[in-house]
């Protein structure tokens, strides 16, 4: 890892132990209590990905939020449970002043040449350069590390739904990518499938205290695809089925320009009121 | 839990230390090589919901498949990283003779009253009584533990498609619940999530090697709404976007009788060629 690009700097990682890897957080990824929780999915990512035991590129990650990460250090604890000739199973735990601030487990895989099938295909969308660049506030650090182009459901800040009939639909589609440019890797994208606004947020135009507890993201796409992306911005969908007592789902997409889903996942997202 | 039901029999277990649970595999969800998933699932979210710690009820569950499980003794070491007012993380490891057949991750939580909102309500499905119970193949037990009502997309099994123009449609729309009766709870719902027969089977017809690598549930439903769901089936909804390189996506989802969202999910299933 020698490139300067923000997210290499704020996930670089030093193996203090066999299974131990120490890091530093980064301001350019934080959020109102701690960094925004793609990056902590880029960094227990990134443990992986720097592994010698690793089989083969991720096909599977779930990171559990449990407390935030303060400004500092950290270390990132890693255990195989489980390696084979097709599949590897790793378990993860990010620390932090005697205090698990995540879990993480990430499956990687052999992947070889079978049966492939694309059930669907990128949906239509306006070519990302006639779609402006939202503009990024101040208050939200990681806001400004990517480039956020809104096709359909942008945020709503300041604009509260009066009643659950005012509610903004709960679709956002837009063109997302680092900013500033970095050709796609796995480390990227388990931090972009983390970069939609929460939907809480979307639809009711409301900050309330909230964060995601649980995200799980599907790689699909294999590291020829990842190259052949390189920094063209994903067009990225997102939306939500169910609200109710301190809890929404979140499902997302990550489209690539050649048509291909590169990921896919949701999450689950605690809010206080 | 003094019920007989095949699932309470099969998903008992015993404390053996603080942390740890035995118990004994059962014939009835037995699959291929190993019980199902879904018994895997079930038994996990058990071992959780058996612990005097737990907060709430569960939100999220995501489980990956590292083993199969043979028959026989197994153990189930439960340890709680994360406990907070509003949500707590669990984190299990399913051991077998010197194996890690599974791991998981559970999320419970405090769920009070807030801001709730169905963004969508069940789609419309001709009722449970008026579509056919489909036979059980009888080398696949687990299958007759579950009653399958096939609306659309019901298996094809021995009827292999072609070529790609031949695939079967992605999405299968069923009526489900455990055989005999049960009364829905977090456990059964937990196996219920892990019902859909895989979409690989489902679109090409054949039954290559092939298994669930890693699965994530989120759970909607209080237990006030399960209750009053009790033994009714819930309508199922599974499909998928893409097959390529040993792996293909499979997103679920579980509606009750009162036309709520009770759990959805996604899965990343290998399979061999």
């Amino acid at each position: 890892m020698t490139s300067n690009h923000p997210l290499d700097t704020a996930t670089r990682l030093t193996r203090v132990a066999a299974a131990r890897l120490a890091g530093v957080t980064s301001d350019t990824y934080w959020n109102f209590a701690g960094p925004f929780g793609g990056y902590i999915a880029a960094l227990l990512m990134r443990a992986v990905m720097d592994d010698p035991r690793r089989l083969g590129p991720p096909v599977a990650q779930t990171v559990n939020y449990c407390a935030p990460l303060a400004k500092g250090h950290f270390e990132i604890a890693v255990v195989l449970p489980r390696s084979g000739k097709a599949t590897q199973h790793w378990s993860l735990e990010l620390h932090q002043a005697g205090t698990v601030a995540a879990t993480a487990s990430i499956v990687c895989a052999n992947r070889r040449e079978t049966f492939a099938h694309d059930v669907e295909t990128r949906p239509a969308a306006p070519p990302p350069e006639t779609v402006p660049v939202a503009p990024s506030p101040e208050r939200l650090p990681w806001l400004g590390a990517y480039e956020f182009r809104f096709i359909e459901g942008g945020p709503r800040f300041g604009e509260p739904a009066r009643d659950v009939g005012d509610l903004a639909p709960p679709v956002t589609r837009l063109w997302l990518k680092d900013r500033p440019d970095r050709d796609l890797d796995y480390v990227s994208l388990a931090g972009l499938a983390d970069c939609f606004i929460l939907r809480l947020v979307q639809m009711r135009g409301t900050l309330p205290p909230m964060s995601t507890v649980s995200m799980t993201t599907y790689f699909h796409a294999l590291p020829d695809e990842l190259a052949r992306q390189g920094s063209a911005p994903l067009l990225g969908i997102a939306t939500a089925k169910r609200f109710s007592a301190n809890f929404h789902d979140q499902s997302m997409e990550l489209w690539g320009s050649d048509g291909r889903l590169l990921a896919n996942g949701m999450q689950t997202v605690w809010y206080r009121e």
